[in-house]
């Protein structure tokens, strides 16, 4: 048996600004690797047409939401518009002890109070290859106003005075790169000789 | 301009025990990768039939030799059967300079002196899949004695206990699958946010 098998799996928490395509790169990502799993969100807001309990997100009752958040259940909570949305730590350790890979994408806020809860986190800033290319994607969603976006520009840049908080950062100008280069730090991650040596060590001394 | 062409290089120590496979890994990078070159060696050995100066060693005297260790031009060196090795800082700096990544084979003596005088270095541990099949790959080569051959496994058991000085470990069990592995490491390496964060920010805010 390959000695790494034996090793638990990593937490990757893929964030930065709206328009940098972290939710294109983590789709592709998890079709494109094997043992690695998309963390499952907890929210009290109502299902919505075609949502899975258990896949789209956990739905539960707000009574039972601020439960787990005074049990420190969550690695992350946040409430949006009255509804509570969080990250359930169960799930993720139950995954990771099973040596699968979670990726958990989402916003900066959140991504920093995850690196509270969990610091052996792997912490991945997805970035656009410019302000003038952030602000022709947000445009082209044809979402949002433009004074709507011209705040969004204003928030990336007040991000990134907090991207020493990260691991690593990946400008996201052709996805296939992008996510290549991702898949690089996956890899890169699970030989780092923190996270690998000691059981590899011990199977040469058993051995010898 | 992707910003990320602005940065310098990075220097990648391979290291590991005899028998490992770290040379045909080094061969297998340098042929696949771009912007990557070899660490070239300075020694008073003469040089022997078909050897280059500057691309097999740059070819010196004993007396300049030990200037250059006087004026700390080394990055490391050693001595064997009474003529020195080592490796000259200056090559790889102005590599690193270029945007030129440098990857220097050397055993784990030389690595943690490089670790001492260069210790932005990303130093890999390159290791056999099990002790039984080293000493597979050991007695295969036919140029050592049984003796000899148990000297270095015992040897390679030493070195293992100082992983933790490296960064990475990578075990080499099917060539292809190692020599991917490092290359992860290469691409990861460059996304690091200590590494590239700074000038990418200015970029952004400058066009802001």
């Amino acid at each position: 048996m390959d000695p790494r098998e034996k090793h638990p799996g990593k937490l990757f928490v893929l964030s930065g600004p709206s328009g940098a395509g972290k939710g294109t790169i983590c789709r592709k990502l998890l079709e494109e690797t094997e043992k690695l799993e998309l963390s499952v969100s907890m929210t009290t807001r109502s299902p919505r047409h075609g949502e899975v309990e258990g896949i789209s997100y956990f739905f539960t009752e707000k009574e039972e939401f601020e439960e787990h958040i005074r049990c420190g259940n969550l690695l992350e909570h946040a409430q949006v518009y009255g509804n509570y949305y969080g990250t359930p730590k169960a799930p993720v350790l139950k995954k990771l002890a099973a040596g699968i890979d979670v990726i958990l994408e989402i916003d900066m806020q959140g991504a920093l109070k995850v690196k509270e809860s969990y610091p052996d986190g792997v912490f991945i800033f997805i970035l656009p290859p410019s302000m003038s290319e952030l602000r022709k994607r947000l445009t082209g969603r044809g979402t949002e106003t433009a004074e709507a976006i011209e705040l969004r520009l204003g928030e990336t840049l007040k991000e990134l005075s907090y991207i020493e908080k990260y691991d690593y950062c990946v400008v996201n100008g052709v996805l296939e790169e992008a996510v290549a280069r991702v898949k690089a730090i996956v890899v890169a991650e699970h030989s780092k000789v923190a996270f690998t040596a000691e059981e590899l060590i011990a199977s040469y001394k058993e051995e010898a």
